[in-house]
C-alpha cells in the first residue's frame, strides 16, 4: 500500500522503509523550536535529573514571543531563562526580542525548516510549518524535554485526511476562510489525531502565507499537523531565502495512499467566514448577523504575515476606524513590521485610529497587549475562539480573515469585507 | 512685592489680585487630565457620595494611557471604566487607545491647555504642561477627585525657585542632560514644594519639546511644578495647533519677585549626565565607568518625541544594537509613531534590531511591554531610576537622554554619545 507524505517523513526520520497509521515511532527531530514559556518547565525537568544538554545545538531554535518585551516580572525571569539556556548551550539560531517575533512566523522565514523534515515544540501551532512540506507538531513540555535531550520523540503514525480545494477563491476570500470553512464542516475535533493534507489547484496557486494559514490551524479541527506537498510555490519560496533543493527531500504522497478521510472543498463557494464564539468550527458568513464589536485584532501566527496587513491597509486606507472600536495591528515579525514600514502600511493603520504593536502572542491568547475585559466583543484574525482565550471569560471572540477584521473595524459592527472592495478606496 | 508667573497664574484663577508663598488658596481648574489607572479610584470616591458629576465636560481630557491596550483582565476594567465615564458624563476630549498615547504629552499637542491656566491630574509627570506657561500639577485621587466634580482645588502657594541657564550647548548634550545636572545639583528633594522656574538665553533657544523635558522632570526634584514664560517659541508652537494670542494670558515674572533659590547653570560645562541608580540625582557624565547593560529603552512622557526618536536614530542609522541587549523605542502619541514612520525612523530602529512599541507608560514604571528581571541593567530615558521601579528590585536603571541610551545599546555598555557624533555614520 502507498503511503502518503507525512507517513513518508515518518519513516524516513525513523529509519523505516515503510509505516502504517497507529504504528508507534521513535522519531528524530531535525528541529526543536524553543520559546520562553514552555521551554523552561521542559529544562527544568532536565535540570532535576541531572540531564542539562542539548542534543544539537545547531538544531535549536529559540524564539522569545509571548510575554516578551516582558509584560511583569515572572515574565522577564522566563525570558532570562530561556536566555542563559541559549548562551550556555551554544545554541546559534536564537532570535532575541527585536531581532525575531512570533516563533513559528519566524522560523518559516528563516529557511532553516525544510521539506521531509521533522520539527517539534512545545506549542501547538507548530503545525504552521507544514507548509513546507515537512512533519511540524506541538508537543508537551516532557516530550520537549525529550526532543531537546535527544533528539528524539515518540509518535504514533496518524492516519491522514485529504483535503482536495478546487476552484476560484471569489474577491474578499482569502485561505483563512478557506480553512474556517473546513474546521465548520468536519468540526472543531473533525481531524483528531490526523495530518491535514492539503491538495487540489487552488492550493497550487495559493502562495506560501495563505498555505501556511492553512496549516497554521489544523490544531483547531484537532489535527497532529497539517500539510502540503513541495511545488513550484516551495521551491521559490525557500530559494529566496538561501535554500536549494539538493539540501531538502521532497516526498508525494502515494496514488494509493490511504486517507481515512476525504474532503472536497468548491473554493469558489465560500464566502468570507466568521467562526462565532466558543468554538473555531461555529463558522457563519461575514455579516448574517449585526455584531457590535468594541475590538478588532489583527494578527497571530495565523495572520500577521505582510500579505494580511496588505489587505488590511487596503480597507483602511483612508477610513476610520469605527468610534469605540479597539484595534491592534500586530506584525508578527521585525521583518514583516519593516516591511509594513517601508510600503506605507504603517501610516494607514495609524491614520485609521489603530495601534501598532511590537511582534508578540500577546492578545491572542489574552496575555498582554489587547486583553478583553468583561462583556467585550473581539474579531480576530486569530485561531481560538474558547471561553476567555483572549482575556475576561465573558468576553466573545469572533475569527475570520484580516480583511474581515478590518472591515468590521471600520463599520463597528461584523461586517463582509465585500461590502469595501465594491465600494473601493474611499473618497 | 512683585510676584512669579506661577503666583500670577495662582492668584488669576482664585479670583486674588495678588498671593504670597505659603497662603491657602481655593483654585479654578482649567483643565482635568484623566488616564485610566487613578481616575477610577477618583470616581468611585464621588460615587459612594452620589456625587457622579463632572464640572465641565468641555474642560475634561481623558487619555487612557498606562495599561493599554489592556496589559490584563484588571487592566481592560479599570479601561472600561474610563470609557463609560467618558461617555456617561459627554466628555469629548477623550483620546481613545489608537488616538492618543501618553496622556502628557498627547495633552501638549492638543492646542487645549494655554499660557496662564491650570491644570491637575493624578499622576505627578503634569508638571510637565509647564512649558506652555500654564500651572500644571499632579494630585491624589481624593483631591482629583474634587476637581473633576467642583473644578477647585486647594493650594498652598509654593516658592519659586529660579533656574538661570546661560551659554551654548555642546554637541551632544541635550535638554535632558540640563536638568539631570540640576537635580544633581540641588538633590531630589532640592526644590521641594517649589515652583522650578526655567530662564536664561538657553532656554530662550531652546524649542517647545526640550523645555517639555525640563518641567517634566520638575517632581523628580520634588518641585510642585516647572514653568517656562511664553515667548515666541511658545507662541509659535500654539499658532502651529491653532492657538492665537488672544485665547490666552501670558504672565511673566516681575523683576522684583521673590525667588526661595537661585540656580546658575553654565549649559556650556554640561557635559552628557547619566543619573546612577537609585536616585534621579545621583549624576554622572556618561561613559565614566564602563557599565553593562541588558536593556535600553527610549520612550516616556519625559523622552519620547520626535526629536527623541530623531537622535536615536541618528546614532543607531546604519548600526546595530550590541548582543544580549533589549532595546525598546516607544513613540510617546500614535502622532508621533506615524511622523517617525513617515520619515523613516522606525526601519532605522528595526534595522538597528530595537523593538518598536505603541505608545504607552508600560516599561517606565515596570507595568508591562519590557519589565526588568533580577539584575537587569537597563539604561532609559525616563525619569525616575527608584528601586523596583522598572520592574525587579535588583534590577539598576540608568536614566540618560535619549542619545546616551542609544550610544550605550550600540556598545553594550553606557556611553557617551559624543563618541558618536565625532565618528558620524557608521561605514
Amino acid at each position: 500500500m502507498g503511503m502518503t507524505i507525512a507517513e513518508k517523513i515518518l519513516a524516513a526520520n525513523s529509519g523505516h522503509d515503510s509505516v502504517v497509521p497507529g504504528q508507534l515511532l521513535e522519531v528524530s527531530t531535525s528541529w526543536v523550536l524553543c520559546h520562553e514559556i514552555t521551554t523552561p518547565a521542559a529544562l527544568r525537568m532536565l535540570e532535576e535529573r541531572g540531564m542539562n544538554r542539548v542534543f544539537d545545538p545547531e538544531r535549536i531554535v529559540a524564539v522569545p514571543d509571548h510575554s516578551v518585551p516582558a509584560m511583569n516580572i515572572k515574565a522577564a525571569k522566563m525570558y532570562q531563562k530561556l536566555k542563559s539556556w541559549v548562551h550556555e548551550n551554544g545554541i546559534r539560531h536564537f532570535f532575541d526580542v527585536g531581532r525575531g517575533g512570533i516563533a513559528h512566523v519566524v522560523l518559516e522565514n528563516t529557511g532553516l525548516i525544510k521539506p521531509g523534515e521533522t520539527l517539534v515544540s512545545g506549542d501547538s501551532h507548530t503545525c504552521n510549518a507544514g507548509a513546507l512540506g515537512a512533519f511540524a507538531t506541538g508537543v508537551g513540555s516532557t516530550d520537549l524535554a525529550g526532543a531537546i535531550y535527544a533528539g528524539k520523540v515518540w509518535f504514533k503514525v496518524p492516519e491522514t485526511m485529504l483535503i482536495r480545494v478546487t476552484g476560484e477563491m471569489q474577491p474578499g476570500t482569502t485561505p483563512k476562510d478557506i480553512v474556517l470553512e473546513v474546521i465548520k464542516r468536519i468540526g472543531a475535533d473533525g481531524a483528531n489525531y490526523m495530518v491535514m493534507e492539503w491538495v487540489g489547484d487552488t492550493i497550487d496557486r495559493m502562495d506560501m502565507e495563505g498555505r501556511f494559514t492553512l496549516t497554521n490551524m489544523a490544531i483547531e479541527a484537532g489535527g497532529k499537523t497539517g500539510i502540503v506537498a513541495v511545488d513550484d510555490v516551495t521551491r521559490d519560496y525557500l530559494a529566496a531565502r538561501g535554500v536549494t533543493p539538493d539540501q531538502y527531500t521532497e516526498f508525494t504522497s502515494d496514488p494509493d495512499a490511504h486517507y481515512k478521510v476525504v474532503i472536497d472543498v468548491d473554493a469558489s463557494k465560500v464566502e468570507p467566514t466568521v467562526a462565532y464564539p466558543h468554538i473555531p468550527s461555529n463558522g457563519r458568513v461575514a455579516g448574517s448577523d449585526k455584531i457590535a464589536v468594541t475590538h478588532a485584532y489583527v494578527g497571530s501566527c495565523t495572520n500577521g504575515r505582510i500579505s494580511d496587513l496588505r489587505e488590511v491597509a487596503n480597507i483602511l486606507r483612508d477610513r476610520k476606524i469605527a468610534d469605540g472600536v479597539q484595534m491592534i495591528v500586530v506584525p508578527a515579525t521585525q521583518a514583516i513590521w519593516k516591511q509594513a514600514a517601508q510600503e506605507g502600511l504603517m501610516e494607514i493603520f495609524v491614520d485609521a485610529g489603530a495601534s501598532v504593536s511590537y511582534p508578540s502572542c500577546g492578545a491572542c491568547l489574552g496575555m498582554h497587549s489587547g486583553v478583553l475585559g468583561p462583556g467585550d466583543v473581539c474579531i480576530s484574525s486569530s485561531n481560538r475562539n474558547f471561553v476567555g482565550r483572549m482575556g475576561d471569560p465573558s468576553a466573545e471572540i469572533y475569527l475570520a480573515s484580516p480583511a474581515t477584521v478590518a472591515a468590521s473595524a471600520v463599520n463597528g459592527f461584523i461586517s463582509d469585507p465585500r461590502d469595501f472592495l465594491a465600494a473601493g478606496a474611499a473618497d
